[in-house]
């Protein structure tokens, strides 16, 4: 361990009893076969578990969907590699010389999967008595600044709120098909928007998640700018 | 609690200090507003923890992808559904009237949600020192049957060597679109293969994973028998 990964250390507020551990953390595919991806697997696990005991017992009166959402915007890729970017990660980074060059050190996926290792790394060194306060101090910022009232809402309710501002008609969807056996079942469903030329499917365990899905996509497509969407018309609705 | 309460936490090894969580854990959303669905977000956390830990110890020479692989395999809603069944989980769940006629209580996917809720339930009660032995007791049986020989392989795998044993060609991938900043960029790929009469595609943060997506389309694309696949041609058998 050399200054900076002392550094690195005292900011994330844990010492490693086998600093081989963290070595392994922050090793790349491209460099060793020794590398992070298994840490990675693990320490996604502890996070997930750490942050969702979190924000149940903050959150008493939130539902599991708005849970969900609050997490997913803590544990997504961007604000992990914000987080690593903070500890001073991307420095202490080995890899490979052609991830090297293409900078992989300072690559979002790269900083967030090795940040999900250095906590799987934290746990298998110390148990998840030391791994929890580490991730809570990690996020303690992140989570003060938690907003339930700011989480997005449910993509299906997003999609009817965006086009009856455009003044076009609500969604339609129609299940184009059930698979499977009555206790297992799939659904496969399509969400027709007046902006979109063609239909969007979402497939789903429940009939619920599969329009979810479309809706999800309808969202992206409508706002990418390559989606053949068409500006509402006049304040007239084209309905398809 | 009855005595059918009793006899399931006698097969579940653990006694509730609190028997109103174990009751809020197997009651479903038709039923209450006090249900089970925030539980079940905090459980399943806890259940991807235990399990995600216990396969890292067990099988430290597989790589993440296999890891991956077999937690699901443990915790996808037909295995948890078949462990809900043996603790006859079913018998004690409180259902509205229209759930109840048609057939909830022998839903997989209440049946699994609310198993996922009432190991949260035992994480609230007894935290994760208690909650860890239940968890590892229930899978003890799938955890010690688990064949990692038997591991699906990774979409891209599979679809080659499906296409050499039809004596098709590899498939081809190519780079279509990186979207984004270099820090955060969106593949998009594409993926060629003979007995399908035009490309498909893939998206992910990295290539890899865009292409395995698109792989892992592909591959269903060639299961489906309106994929509009072509048998092939010259001397080999047609597998469909």
């Amino acid at each position: 361990m050399n200054k900076v990964h002392a550094e690195f250390c005292r900011r994330l507020n844990y010492t490693f009893t086998d600093p081989t551990q963290l070595e392994r953390a922050l090793t790349h595919r491209s460099k060793s076969k020794n590398n992070y991806e298994r840490l990675e697997f693990l320490g996604d696990s502890v996070l997930n578990f750490v942050i969702s005991a979190e924000l149940y017992d903050r959150y008493p009166a939130l539902s599991e969907g708005d849970l969900t959402r609050l997490r997913a915007s803590l544990v997504k890729k961007e604000s992990l590699a914000a987080l690593a970017r903070g500890l001073g990660l991307g420095e202490l980074l080995t890899l490979g010389s052609g991830e090297l060059k293409s900078g992989g050190f300072e690559r979002d996926s790269i900083l967030a999967d090795s940040l999900e290792a250095v906590l799987g790394a934290v746990y298998k060194d110390g148990g998840i008595h030391k791994a929890a306060p580490v991730i809570l101090q990690l996020y303690r910022e992140a989570l003060a600044q938690l907003n339930p009232e700011a989480i997005p809402k449910d993509p299906k309710t997003q999609l009817q709120e965006i086009l009856q501002k455009q003044s076009f008609p609500t969604p339609i969807y129609n299940v184009l098909e059930i698979i499977g056996e009555p206790h297992n079942q799939m659904f496969v469903v399509e969400c027709r928007v007046a902006p979109l030329a063609s239909a969007v499917r979402g497939e789903g365990s429940s009939r619920r998640t599969a329009e979810q899905q479309a809706a999800a996509r309808a969202l992206k497509m409508l706002s990418s700018p390559s989606s053949g969407a068409q500006p509402p018309r006049g304040n007239v609705p084209t309905n398809h």
